[in-house]
């Protein structure tokens, strides 16, 4: 039996795909943790031009390596646009940055819109897809939960109705407080990210592409022990590891892609490696491929020599990283290319879609 | 000074064209004429899945030589779209196959919309471009001539609602019925495409890109009195049709690409060579090179056979022909791709988008 989908989203996601169906994609919509990073730099508050600058920098030199480019609507799309090629799909992101902590429990979190920016404007700006990022625990109050869930179903909706392909991300954080970076939070990492893809997948939130964190943190897993990143106390083992891709894997039914998070390239790219192996269909990174360029601002010479250099060089062993990875239209989801059809069809397509 | 587009115009005219700019478009989105040819072949009349099986046939084989394929959205979009390759531009037509007669004069022609199709439909269905047939005659009655120019300015206004780049294309005709290919009408043909030109680059029409009749006719040029398609009679001579399109080009405020109106393809290459090196941006082009596929239907291997031969020769023959095309960011109307800027952009563009 086939699988059956809308000629506007299935046109956009072979967009934002390789011919051969995997995702290799660049997130260049960092807004907050950009403006940081530029200040820390200069040593003054990033101006807009110079964010804008440097998502037109990164975009230019490293979008040809990719398949898709996710960017913003704020500092990227109106600098940017000329930048991205033709042939390299467009994602633009919903959420406005950050989060905010009205209406939920303490140290929780729920996201909002961009303010006055739309998917009808996305679909008529030249987007391809539309993503959005929501910090979700499973385990925060009710309010918190179902804040994210209701804005989730909303932007769910919102692409149906535009054809737009909908690319959920979502990124866990402790209920206390803490940095995750902690031997607690990676032994609860596995299981936090794989009851989050089980709520996402549900039909009602209409999502297309899940962006997940991957479901174990390599800084505590013993085999990764001469490694840089390493950081001792291990919290399980890299057969654990796999089986926890295996098991995210089976419980997603949607094809889904691996995030950066900001972690350095070395580890990224075994994340890469191992989602990769069991069932994921390629990235969506940001930082883990650009982020040192930041530093060399506001020297735009040596942020471009690095940008054509050590960046390129992580996205090109980033996308090697991916070649086992399974091709959206092979994953279950879809049952191979074969297997697809358009929902609607027939001599009166042009009356009834 | 710059000149200004909207971002989403922007974005999908730079998918329609190559990355140099040059426009090597595909037309199948014949109807009539497809349905005519099909009958000639099989003897009875076409049914609606011959139609939509022969179009699927010629796009999986050929889009890939294209920088953008058009096809109409009855028997073309619903069948064809997993066939237009990921990297390649997708137009839809607006127009109904073939004109009606009503409220216009003796053998004169009006264009009406596909029913029931609109361009929020296209848009959503991920087109990257609108194009609208309309038969044109500049010396036709009042009511002809501002039927067709209310529904142009009707079609480009939705377009720049939705920010669809609007390819126009206007085709002459005969007032008094006859053939165009007579040595009369030849004569009067320079004048008419470049009045036509004239009046639809005006910009309450808001076109974006021409596609235009080769302004002269090399049936009747002495310099091809050896070729098979000469007519005899000359009407003008090779110096002459290069001045028609240089004028064309001095008097087009657009881009502008040339359509084959199903000549053989010897006589098609030739006027993409010389329309090319007098200010052409490339061809949109169909049955000159593959309606000779039709006549061998129901034999889909020999269709085939021909479309992955000598089809695909002429496709990469025309492909050639416009190496000396200007790319559509040279051409004066937008004097260079520095030269172009965003209609709207800064900080506040996805607030006034």
């Amino acid at each position: 039996m086939s699988v059956t989908i809308s000629g506007g989203k299935l046109r956009r996601i072979t967009r934002l795909a390789g011919l051969d169906g995997r995702f290799r994609m660049m997130a260049i919509d960092q807004r907050g943790s950009m403006e940081q990073a530029i200040q820390s730099a200069t040593g003054e508050e990033a101006a807009y031009e110079q964010v804008a600058k440097m998502k037109t920098m990164i975009t230019k030199i490293l979008s040809p390596n990719s398949t898709a480019v996710l960017t913003d609507p704020i500092f990227g799309y109106p600098y940017s646009v000329m930048d991205v090629p033709r042939d390299v799909g467009l994602l633009l992101a919903f959420e406005e940055s950050g989060y905010v902590d009205d209406g939920v429990g303490e140290n929780e979190r729920a996201s909002v819109q961009i303010a006055n920016w739309n998917i009808e404007k996305a679909i008529r700006s030249g987007a391809d897809a539309i993503k959005l990022l929501i910090y979700y625990h499973p385990d925060a109050s009710p309010s918190a939960c179902n804040h994210q869930k209701d804005f989730t179903k909303y932007v769910g909706e919102q692409c149906q109705k535009y054809d737009l392909p909908f690319l959920l991300e979502f990124v866990c954080y402790s209920l206390d407080g803490e940095s995750t970076n902690t031997l607690e939070f990676a032994s609860q990492k596995p299981d936090l990210v794989i009851r989050s893809v089980e709520e996402f997948t549900k039909p009602q939130y209409k999502v297309d592409i899940l962006k997940v964190e991957f479901p174990a943190n390599l800084k505590f897993v013993e085999e990764y022990k001469d490694r840089d990143f390493y950081m001792g106390a291990p919290a399980y083992t890299l057969g654990e590891v796999e089986e926890f891709c295996r098991d995210l894997d089976a419980k997603s039914t949607l094809p889904w892609v691996i995030l950066s998070a900001g972690v350095d390239i070395e580890e990224f790219i075994e994340n890469v490696k191992i989602s990769s192996a069991h069932g994921a269909s390629g990235f969506l990174c940001g930082r883990a491929i650009w982020k040192d360029a930041v530093p060399l601002y506001p020297n735009e010479d040596a942020v471009a020599e690095f940008l054509r250099g050590e960046a390129s060089v992580n996205f090109k062993n980033s996308n090697i990283a991916v070649s086992n990875a399974t091709p959206w239209f092979d994953h279950k989801s879809f049952g191979g290319l074969k297997n697809i059809d358009l929902d609607k069809k027939g001599s009166n397509w042009y009356e009834i879609y």
